[in-house]
């Protein structure tokens, strides 16, 4: 870890970083409980294990003054008709916001506020999403074929709480519908 | 001010946003006594005051947990040999970061510690620069004709202090040398 300025690539046409201090892989088995039909997520997980997301993050001391910055790859694909998803969080010290630029592919943000509020925004190439503090947030790619990249900046003294999220999911999932996406309300 | 999640675009060719809260133009003369050759700033400055950056900022509350975003473009353009450049600072609460993305063109970062320490980063398209707490940092413009655009994220509490570098100036010079970019000690 240097406390000098450091620079990276953002390469394309994949997105990927140049520098990565930390990778992430999360396989369906990690969402367990969150998809909504259950049925369809046994019969996909008794096949293959399969990569659902990725997380390329760079490290910094995870105080108030300093950010972690990453890019985040959440892979095309669908458990029944719901679109592939990260798991979601929200951050340990609440009050803590999150920047997210879109470089590649399509999808949305889920985000649910502690006392109800929720929010769904578009993501695509271009597009910058600011996540206030206080609300969970999740990312869905909705693409047919192409990962969703993102690239995200946030307090590094933001820490992660993903238990909230775990048990009670958020209040709204994205499926694929006959028009095209559908947000619903999850009332399981 | 909402604090629902809110989204923007970086409106390319041009890397601009598509919502700016505050719009700021610093121009030749709110940079006197920064440059090396003062006959040549004078010269300028008698025929023109010209516009030599451009601050685009979306704005938050100015708490630790909160970040401040914006786009910066600085111009194409020389006084003397000295490439146009951004004032530069600190932050006032020195113990904060920062992180650039460069959207388009081509320049450099030049950064400084309170004790002494320096660095010179180059940009381009698709480079992220993390400057560590306690770095003054200055955006300089090598392009020939085209800007240079920078999107930028920020703690929120971070504040801004112009009056060091105004009175000392810089350690690192950046300027247009035979062989191309030349970085040079400022003996000024």
């Amino acid at each position: 870890m240097t406390d000098f300025p450091f620079t990276f690539d953002l390469l394309f046409p994949q997105g990927l970083p140049s520098r990565v201090d930390n990778h992430i892989q999360r396989r369906l088995s990690a969402l367990r409980g969150q998809f909504l039909d259950q049925h369809a997520y046994q019969a996909m997980l008794d096949v293959e294990d399969c990569l659902l997301y990725e997380v390329y993050e760079i490290r910094r001391p995870e105080l108030p003054g300093e950010m972690l910055m990453g890019i985040s790859v959440v892979h095309p694909g669908k458990v029944g008709r719901e679109f592939f998803m990260t798991k979601g969080h929200y951050h340990a010290v609440l009050d803590t916001c999150e920047v997210y630029t879109c470089l590649k592919g399509e999808g949305v943000m889920v985000m649910e506020t502690p006392e109800g509020e929720t929010a769904v925004e578009k993501l695509s190439p271009g597009k910058v999403l600011y996540v206030p503090p206080r609300w969970a947030h999740r990312s869905v790619c909705t693409g047919r074929a192409e990962d969703l990249v993102t690239f995200f900046v946030y307090p590094a003294h933001s820490g992660h709480d993903y238990g909230t999220i775990e048990q009670r999911g958020f209040r709204k999932r994205v499926l694929d519908g006959p028009k095209g996406v559908e947000i619903v309300d999850n009332d399981g």
